[in-house]
């Protein structure tokens, strides 16, 4: 790749169609506040992925444009970061249902083995999507992601933490959100050797 | 209604959008099996519900023809019964985005709340759905559903328990289906005061 090895490209997903969605917007702050060797990019919608269907998976690739083109960046991304709002307690079906296609093997195989993930969410309500984050954990889990397992971010009440007309965060969400994306690098850092630091040691069993 | 008071009425839901999928089978054996006085009708498919989204919901009803027909059937419907396969050791995404739409206030309010159901699950593998029916269920709770706590059906190892040519299902597997859904009956009757037999004491505080 072009970059020089040190840099670590992300590629960040959001788990919801709506275009003003608060986890967009907080995708969008976190690309203007990536480390300074952390080249985060949001990938523009999942809107065009289609329903999972294996008679479709079967008989072509038509209208699958939408999986391959998020498999592809997927592949060429060092690690992934996805923002999932909560529906009725869990869950959206329709960020489920793009991991369910990434999951299948594709040209480059499934999507997630061994890529390195962190997962955040934003909600206007008061828990801030810690059941929608538990299953999607497990999700990946499912489909050998290697998934930051702490800090976690939870995002609730979001209108208080994001000025929408603005697009910016309030001071202490901006923390939050900047150590947050500073761990996830460290964990990239620890698992990807193409990525490491000279001192960085390899992780492995001791 | 048009049926006999003591009629009920059971619209079953496939979570799957593959034509011969085994969860379809399942339920098309569970309308010829259903006890004397249960009508089940099975829905033709999910596959025209598209992926919930609030712009869309918001802007109009283009493409939400999917949406509308199914929220009518359960509507129509005195309960539910839906077979999920498994995807990712989870809820498939297509059967949790359908439960998205539904939860939304439609013109007949959110489809599920106060509607008995009883969900199962058929898959190839060992494990027999157990973990896609949890989170089943429990989206089921969030949006109000009365779901059946007991018995629960998990069919592991479906080409065992399946005549995919024939559509028919073994000997052992038609006597628990059988079983659940009188099981189902009786949950139904419980809580339905329009479908209650005369000897059904109400449901309620002691």
């Amino acid at each position: 790749m072009a970059y020089p090895a040190t840099s670590i490209h992300v590629l960040a997903v959001a788990g919801s169609l709506r275009r003003d969605s608060y986890n967009r917007q907080l995708l969008n702050a976190a690309a203007q506040m990536a480390p300074p060797q952390m080249i985060l990019k949001v990938h523009d919608t999942i809107a065009d992925i289609p329903m999972f269907d294996e008679d479709l998976e079967a008989t072509g690739e038509r209208g699958l444009g939408g999986v391959a083109r998020l498999r592809e960046a997927i592949a060429a991304a060092d690690a992934i970061l996805i923002a999932t709002p909560e529906y009725n307690q869990s869950l959206p079906g329709v960020l489920k249902n793009t991991i369910d296609w990434l999951s299948r093997s594709g040209a480059a195989g499934p999507a997630f083995a061994g890529k390195p993930v962190a997962i955040t969410g934003a909600t206007v309500g008061p828990w801030g999507t810690r059941l929608a984050q538990a299953q999607l954990r497990h999700a990946l889990t499912a489909v050998g992601a290697l998934t930051m397992p702490t800090p976690q971010l939870f995002i609730a009440d979001a209108p208080r933490s994001f000025d929408v007309r603005q697009g910016t965060l309030d001071g202490s969400m901006e923390l939050r959100l900047s150590n947050f994306l500073l761990a996830f690098e460290k964990w990239i850092r620890r698992l990807h050797p193409a990525v490491r630091t000279p001192d960085q040691p390899e992780a492995g069993p001791r």
